[in-house]
């Protein structure tokens, strides 16, 4: 929960990758360790943002390119701690076999950050397993089914077969795309978070995917079947009261999604929303000509990327804090509701709520002080401020 | 609110229309003028239909038939106690200006029955100022546009120009037809709740009209245009945070909507659920051949009613005590909203909550007896219990 306060640790420990867990925080009385004087902004838990394809030139699909990642990665770590953004994971676009063989080179680079910034443990792999009709900007040569099941998902993404500390930790995919839909379970046991999108599904197949275990919505809106009352398709998720509801990712820009469309599923499922960029490499750069994975697209302006040519979306410029400030303003909702929907539900959708997107005790001292307004004005990772 | 009690009412007032006012629920110690042991079953107001366009073989849009109607309402107003329903609001579809002209026989046959049965002081019009393209049902050659503006409505509907005891409570217009937006300030002046449906207007131009004073969406989802994530249409109304939010009637027969759909509007909008039937001619009656207006319509099954010829959905078949128990399993809502979206909220929508559609001291005693399962078990109007 942010709140006005001097922030104040103690207690510290810091384990050998330099993070520091906060154990307390003071209010009356106790001597801290540490006191930093917020000077009556706001103290939040840095931001998670599940669902990031690239930014300031850096695009992750092209990892294949081991030395412009190794380089690239810690800037793109390094420039989004000014927007507030503590920790992501990043996302590859529908791609070739070729490309998914270097996630592990993406994930080593970016391990090689953590000694001075923060990191999830892990990728966001978007597709292949989606659907044509609803691949958005993907390149439909890369779509893929999995007539063998989780055995085509193993072999395409590299899973390593245990399932522990698997690189790959959110998947999207289509459940009605042959041979999805029965490999959920294990992707799950897998240790994967399965998310639902680039879909066609009708509300029946996507209550069956969750029933199996899929646990996310990406892009809530963006590239699934429209919304209709008497089949509301994946949207529709947000009001199953047979089974759990998923959380749903959604893009908090004002192109992607009509502001009153957003806070309609807030209120469908407060504790579910989960804000994601959905980023690519223009973010943070001037309008242009960029690539998203292997698709050339335009940045148009402040706000809009498109694939060159025939102008679908693709990807977005926004980043996460502005997703934050939108948010509340969009919905309504209080600043501890918007902000839990970069923080804690993120957080919750990885499992790891208990070090990340809290300011509880144990909790990696990854913060973000705000005004009023919601603007970043300081960050720490891991309990030290870094130059924004 | 309905809860477990023994109803006891004393210091009865009775007005001339023989009216109950209840004045004073007994709880404990004194002496009420009556008791009535409700034998543990829950105490409700009685339930408040908005859209109705008949039941038992009786369709108010062919109100030019006066011996027929005359007979007819009485048949109605009695046959649906027997489902809570002790107000209602006659609900007459697009249809030509001879129809119209016989309103005021249609509600004085109501007015005669009053004596011993409750009533709404007026009726809905629905149509014909609607979209050709979201006419559902509605014979296309009886729209129109309101090019002359109020006049227009005042012509067609035959308005008194006082707005003072206006017969016409209701009118379902959709705002983007030529005249309507300009008429919606003088229609609320002139006392009318203005209602927006058969439409496909923007999420823009809903806007508008409920800036101009339109309280209400006429059956949410059904006949406007789908939701979309980018321009979501009169639905979006439902996520607006620049203006107050309408209330919505909802067709809660798992035909018309699907239950994910209705928990996600009424998450979405609590406040604003009002169940209404929509019930046709066909309702309580075989399956068979009916008219809604001078469309043919054919009852298929116990829930669906359709045009003969094409197969469009033409009204439903519901009851109101069935809305009620749909929408309680639907949402997930308590047993208090579910009534209050049949009760408190439609008598809202109509100004009359000082009155109807709640228990309070002075509210008119209209009540029905629920068993746990929201099944009605008895019925009273104004005081009185009646057989059903």
């Amino acid at each position: 929960m942010p709140s006005h306060v001097n922030l104040a640790v103690s207690n510290l420990q810091r384990d050998k990758d330099r993070l520091i867990k906060i154990t307390y925080f003071f209010t009356f009385g106790d001597l801290p360790d540490i006191v930093i004087d917020a000077k009556g902004l706001l103290v939040a838990p840095g931001f998670i943002d599940v669902q990031i394809n690239g930014a300031f030139g850096v695009d992750f699909s092209q990892c294949q390119n081991e030395e412009k990642m190794r380089k690239g990665i810690g800037n793109v770590a390094r420039g989004l701690m000014k927007y507030g953004c503590t920790s992501f994971v990043p996302t590859i676009i529908s791609s070739g076999i070729e490309v998914y063989q270097k996630i592990p080179i993406l994930f080593h680079s970016f391990i090689s950050w953590s000694s001075y910034f923060n990191y999830c443990k892990g990728v966001h792999v978007e597709g292949p397993f989606i659907m044509p009709s609803k691949r958005g900007a993907h390149e439909e040569s890369h779509l893929r089914v999995a007539s063998s099941g989780f055995s085509d998902f193993a072999m395409v993404y590299g899973l390593n077969s245990e399932g522990k500390d698997q690189i790959v930790k959110i998947v999207t995919v289509a459940p009605e795309v042959e041979g999805v839909l029965d490999s959920v379970e294990d992707l799950v046991r897998a240790g994967i978070t399965v998310s639902l999108g680039h879909s066609s599904a009708t509300i029946a197949q996507a209550e069956s995917a969750v029933e199996k275990g899929a646990r996310f919505i990406t892009h809530l809106f963006n590239a699934m079947q429209q919304f209709h009352h008497r089949d509301p398709g994946i949207i529709g998720l947000l009001g199953t009261t047979r089974i759990p509801r998923p959380y749903y990712g959604i893009i908090c820009d004002s192109i992607h999604v009509h502001p009153n469309s957003i806070k309609m599923a807030y209120d469908s499922h407060p504790a579910g929303a989960v804000l994601v960029t959905d980023a690519m490499a223009a973010m943070g750069l001037p309008l242009g000509d960029y690539t998203l994975g292997d698709i050339p697209v335009r940045k148009v302006n402040d706000e809009r990327v498109e694939v060159i040519g025939d102008g679908r979306l693709a990807g977005s410029v926004i980043t996460i804090d502005a997703c934050v400030r939108n948010f509340r303003k969009f919905t309504g909702c209080t600043i501890v509701e918007a902000v839990e929907a970069a923080t804690l539900h993120p957080a919750e959708l990885l499992g790891i709520q208990n070090i990340k997107g809290t300011l509880n005790v144990g909790a990696d001292a990854d913060l973000v002080f705000l005004d009023d307004d919601l603007r970043v004005v300081k960050c720490f990772i891991a309990g030290e401020e870094v130059d924004i």
